[in-house]
């Protein structure tokens, strides 16, 4: 076969080929996408060029990346756990929530936040089975100066104590177990009780857990509550509460423990108490102090 | 909230959670997963530290690559397109075929390789629609030094004069149209007819083509045939011909024209040459010449 000349983008070598590539972007009328894009490629064809990967190796990464998103579907996010587990969630809440001072710190959403928790009123159970111990939550939603906030809102979720979201077991758990939205009433206060939640695995049935097996890692998360707080003229946080006891808080699979977000679950022996909140004696409790920050305006808040 | 002491791995921040990422990986039994995975993470971690995304941003890259995953089938592979168009396939190639001084060069599988190919017999026809004109490709493959490669085989995929892939019109072109897996002569020789294809647009219905549209690039390849070439004792060759007088040879979407590899197809005007390849005159001609390298004892050939 014989050619003709070669012209402006014929002929890219692994030396040209990166720029080639960031070029063919240089008309995306979104300069945030543009800018994106071209980090994007720039780090992506770096990491090529220094692993080498063989055509068999590249296939691979084909195929683990179409089986990541196959695996996805209305209750299960393959994808956000697949970043959870490369530190990637954990580092960009990072970024997105330098510390403040005061306010409660952020940590990963999780991939198990995708159906509507039901919205409940205050003193609710969130525990819809109730075959053990209940806690009781407490908590308060107040502005870095410790102004309460009332009507703040308070979206939780969690595990229950085998370790399980509504979503993994629907045959055995209700929709919308360990879920509940609610309303702080005019103190900023919210109360509700549950399970103390269990640790658990991330679920190892897809790529990821995969990916942990052939790597030695153990698919474990310390016991914890997820939260996420919104008030009016406030930034939201999304966070846990994580359970002192629980083994795994020195080796979260998704790299999520903050010291200042491990909570004590008390264990209180006081009939008085008890019988206040309509619950059998002995009971847990845990108690959350949810910091927000004021936005700035025409922030998120 | 009050804390317990942190751990080792407790209150990872943006600067160290990195580290942890790729220390979480250390006991891989394979030191060659693990190499990669610590590039990947070092990468996408830098990758996500100089782009600062929003957490909006963060969930519309994840719900950029859940698409992408659900957008595969058995005839559809949108992450090798994904791979593609960011140029990532043709570094690779390039990567994994550094150029010998006479073999053939290498370029992209592409996403339609997904089918077998029929077997045929030399000189039939790959195209089983017949609506236009003729198209004769004859070939040879040989080693390095001229030496014909008797019984080597090759693989061919072609779209036809409209631009689509047997398996993009299912209801109007026959499965294997365009598509011939053929046994080279005792000359290492080989020949087909065909049509000759058009330029044509990657598939622009799922991720990859949204991609093209909010950055304005055109989604066109120039006109090419595939080919993968194979010969005991040789390293295969997964490599196009273009054909020379096709648009969008210096803008390939997916960044694969080699100039070594755009081949004249000739129209000619010979009814004793068209008799003898029982072809109406006149006819198209084009001739490739694949070039393989021996394998270096145990290779893949």
């Amino acid at each position: 076969m014989h050619g003709t000349a070669p012209s402006a983008s014929a002929d890219l070598d692994e030396t040209t080929v990166t720029e080639a590539a960031v070029a063919s972007f240089r008309d995306t009328p979104d300069p945030r996408l543009r800018a994106c894009l071209s980090i994007l490629v720039r780090h992506l064809h770096a990491a090529v060029r220094e692993m080498e990967p063989t055509l068999e190796e590249w296939e691979v990464a084909v195929d683990f990346l179409t089986a990541t998103g196959q695996k996805c579907d209305d209750t299960r996010q393959e994808f956000v756990l697949l970043s959870d587990v490369l530190g990637i969630s954990s580092l960009v809440e990072n970024i997105n929530h330098r510390k403040s001072s005061v306010a409660t710190e952020a940590t990963v959403l999780g991939p198990f936040h995708m159906t509507d928790s039901p919205e409940r009123e205050l003193g609710d159970s969130i525990d819809e089975v109730g075959k053990t111990e209940p806690c009781l939550v407490t908590g308060r939603i107040v502005s870095v100066d410790g102004t309460p906030l009332p009507g703040a809102g308070v979206d939780v979720w969690q595990a229950d104590e085998d370790g399980y979201y509504d979503v993994q077991r629907p045959d055995v758990l209700p929709p919308g177990n360990g879920r509940g939205l609610f309303t702080a009433d005019g103190e900023g206060s919210f109360s509700f009780t549950t399970v103390v939640p269990s640790y658990y695995p991330i679920p190892t049935d897809g790529p990821v857990g995969r990916l942990l097996l052939a790597t030695n890692r153990h698919p474990y998360r310390p016991a914890h509550i997820h939260f996420i707080a919104t008030a009016n003229g406030h930034i939201p946080v999304t966070t846990h509460i994580f359970v002192a006891e629980s083994p795994y808080l020195d080796s979260d699979a998704v790299f999520a423990v903050k010291s200042s977000l491990i909570t004590d679950f008390h264990r209180l022996d006081d009939p008085g108490k008890a019988a206040e909140h309509g619950l059998p004696n002995p009971y847990v409790h845990a108690h959350v102090e949810l910091v927000l920050e004021p936005s700035r305006g025409g922030g998120r808040g």
